[in-house]
């Protein structure tokens, strides 16, 4: 059986552990195509903050408390870059994370792409996943917000960590979208996967510029396996982060429903087939998508993969 | 009274220490022109050990007892580049230290001159003296010598610090030299100088280098001020560090008579007009110059700077 994820950060990661645990069981393989839009250049080093989570998570080297980063991480570069104030000193730039952006960086700089980079990063995490970036080619997510200091765009980054989202915003851009090109890979996998599950990652600012990469939605939406969507959100809030603020900017609802709506059926044009939402949420709707309840507090790696277990049942019924 | 002064990394760090205390005294200004030979780039960011050696030492911030990079350094970065398998190993980069390269790596990948690098490096360093480095063009040491893996060229770095410079070697090559330009700064202030000291530092790896850069010696040799050496070497050893086997590779005697004749008399073609000998070479001689002994032991800032203070009294004697 071979299982295609759609994942973000670090909510696509503490799903993609359930993957891994479930696949084990039933002897799946896994590939994971990634969000590349929260990517930037910081200090010179070029940062892939979802590519990270995944690879440190299912590496078993992620910071369990924080969500990002490394565990047991320092802080000494980042401190001694302030100390010479050099921007951005509001990002969080552990030191052993940057070993990781060093490496990438060189790897960059001597002409391999990304997707080259990643494997070979992974070659010491181990994670388990074939992860691939949703592009090798640059796709960057940028806020068109009103910054105080009189900008009108923003990379995401800087509007999600430096602004904690609380600039007015009024949508989002995934920069170079137009021209990128799926990472080698992606469309293999789409179009021989037995399964494609939609993480339950930030659907405006992780899921849309996977999608927003050309050729991408065509191959998901042509793909013979069921797409079944996993709900970020819970009870009317996100599970984690900040989806409640990325969902306001493009006008749906931070609901179960509105996550559901807002990736829409095949069948009409969207993407999903079916759709997992929180037991809490039972009995909500999408028209044109089979939907079901199971609970998704995705609070350890049994729960995960008994949450996986449930979405892969769940395609199954509707196949 | 403005002095300049030729420098190596450690050895030209903690001379410059005494002459700055020296400076101090009596009232002087002090441009210290910086060998870049042993500049190098290593995991994507480039290294200016020498500069950084002077940059740390003045600053109050370099080790008192490594002698290089910063006091209280951690390692963080380096053991996680390992941990990837990323190359060199053999390098030592401390987190701390890796901040400054950082900001210089970007500062030269948007541009800016080495020299316009340093002195916003300087800015945070205050170290009391106009750093200029020999050159803003790449001017790299390297050894033509038979390695264990058969190349047969190495960058001096290598050379120093992973093979302990214990493989045969033939000579010394300034990679880039024919091409490089005094960075600005250099030739006006050598011109304008009142006194020229050449540092202890190692005459074939970090005085030499400086002194390959087109035009600059013959700015020195064109200098209306006397110019001064200090010997690096007392009682046929070495002050610090390894001049020996550099002297060796350029078939030269380790002593202070040596190194004096490799420098020779500015009246016949070398670069100096007086030097400077440990008591316990009193009695060298070196044809065309005048040759005074005082101690040379930088054990303090006090005894470095009386030290100072006799090369400029043999400097007043000479004219």
């Amino acid at each position: 059986m071979r299982i295609v994820v759609l994942a973000g950060g670090i909510g696509g990661a503490r799903f993609l552990l359930g993957v891994r645990a479930h696949a084990a069981e039933v002897g799946a393989d896994i590939t994971a195509v990634v969000n590349v839009g929260d990517d930037a250049w910081m200090h010179g080093v070029r940062i892939c903050p979802d590519l990270d989570s995944v690879m440190y998570t299912l590496g078993g080297a992620a910071d369990p408390e924080r969500g990002w980063g490394r565990a047991g991480e320092s802080w000494t570069v980042k401190s001694e870059l302030a100390a010479y104030g050099a921007e951005p000193t509001w990002f969080g730039l552990g030191d052993k994370d940057l070993a990781t952006h060093l490496v990438r960086t060189r790897m960059l700089n001597a002409g391999y792409p990304l997707s080259a980079v990643t494997e070979a990063l992974c070659a010491r995490w181990q994670p388990g996943v074939r992860l691939l970036p949703a592009t090798d080619d640059r796709l960057e997510t940028h806020a068109v917000a009103e910054l105080p200091d009189g900008r009108r765009a923003v990379h995401f980054q800087e509007w999600w960590v430096r602004y904690r989202a609380e600039v007015p915003t009024e949508r989002f851009v995934f920069v170079g979208a137009e021209s990128a090109k799926p990472a080698p890979g992606v469309l293999d996998a789409l179009a021989g996967a037995d399964l494609v599950l939609v993480a339950p990652s930030n659907p405006v600012v992780s899921i849309a510029p996977i999608l927003a990469v050309p050729g991408l939605r065509d191959a998901l939406t042509a793909a013979a396996a069921p797409v079944v969507g996993v709900s970020p959100i819970i009870g009317g809030a996100p599970v984690r982060g900040m989806a409640d603020k990325c969902l306001a900017v493009v006008g749906v609802p931070c609901t179960a429903e509105g996550v559901g709506g807002l990736y829409g059926a095949r069948a009409e044009g969207g993407i999903l087939d079916a759709y997992l939402v929180d037991s809490s949420d039972e009995g909500a709707r999408v028209p044109g998508l089979a939907v079901r309840a199971a609970p998704l507090w995705m609070t350890d790696e049994r729960a995960t993969a008994a949450m996986v277990a449930a979405a892969v049942d769940l395609a199954g019924a509707r196949g």
